[in-house]
């Protein structure tokens, strides 16, 4: 398999094919070392070690650190966003809808904790391409939750700065890796109950007519 | 001057000496070396090379790059502590005390963004009685803000997750170095004011009596 399979579009990949999980578990253990050690202290041969692939087999199938970590975003913010697009076809309340967000996104980054941390800090790693296209993944992502925050500003007819608002609510969701502790924090449930009252409290703003 | 003068608690040093001012300088540059490069990336030299200090001086004063990691922590976290006891000083009004709380961070950060980065990012970096001590400096900081909105929610009889709110509303500030851009949000006093309506709209939840 060459390199470059890796970086098909997933619509045209079988996405229950072996390769996939196995793909999927390589990039796991990448994430884990690079949570541990940073992008800048971990080395091909921790990936290596960690994941059970070969040194050679890593850089044939995955060139460098870089891939592995363009492939870590690129896979995550895939993940979250099917998901959040599968489960708003359901959801027909433009508050349900946020709600939808908030929960799908704690519900997949509380289960993938490390990914938060990884995704979160070596955001300006990747250069060119590679980061071009991460980045133009995560403004799609921001802008499938400003268009929801949007809308409901709409029918609420309230007035805010959408973007100050949108990216506070990520700064919320995603402070999360540095301070939940399942043991004494309520679970994505309760949780994005919690952080979706604050906000959509937050945000409920009468114009000035 | 020895090294452990450095690790003398502010209140028995003046705080306007040239030693000082030349601390908080070599502090500074250290934090934009750490913001660039990151803690694992950076090395002694490169720190030597950006603060103007030789990298003999540089062993002799801090030690290690561990030490310096330590200063900025303290720094930084001492002195936006010691601006929010001031402010509150004249502050009587529960609400408006917690609007000072987040006006006196994001004040202070947004003029030291590169700070906000690296205290984000470096968290678990330190070990041992150093990092005990950070840790320690900021379990008050955070309880400095808690105790304010605790205060509040007595007075409005609120019923919510303390912990969760006052987690979310560090997490809505500290996000900031992700995407604050200076040419297009607003600045510290109008974006603190919309933090702040977010926030205390948020919690203001009756109490079901």
């Amino acid at each position: 398999m060459a390199p470059t399979s890796l970086s098909r579009p997933a619509s045209t990949r079988h996405p229950d094919s072996r390769f996939e999980q196995r793909l999927a578990q390589i990039l796991q253990h990448a994430t884990a070392v690079f949570y541990e050690k940073g992008y800048e202290g971990a080395s091909m041969r921790d990936l290596s070690r960690s994941s059970g692939m070969s040194l050679a087999g890593l850089y044939y199938y995955f060139e460098s650190k870089e891939k592995l970590l363009y492939l870590i975003h690129k896979h995550y913010f895939t993940t979250v966003a099917q998901r959040l697009t599968e489960r708003l076809e359901e959801v027909q309340n433009p508050e349900e809808r946020v709600r939808t967000f908030i929960f799908n996104h704690l519900d997949f980054f509380l289960a993938n904790h490390k990914a938060m941390k990884v995704l979160s800090h070596e955001d300006d790693v990747l250069e060119r391409e590679l980061g071009a296209e991460i980045a133009a993944l995560k403004r799609q992502y921001y802008h499938s939750c400003s268009d929801l925050v949007e809308a409901l500003k709409r029918e609420h007819s309230s007035e805010f700065n959408t973007r100050v608002a949108v990216l506070s609510l990520f700064g919320m969701m995603n402070w999360l890796y540095t301070w939940y502790n399942p043991r004494i924090d309520p679970g994505a449930d309760e949780l994005s109950r919690q952080v979706g009252d604050i906000f959509l409290r937050g945000i409920r703003v009468p114009a000035a007519h």
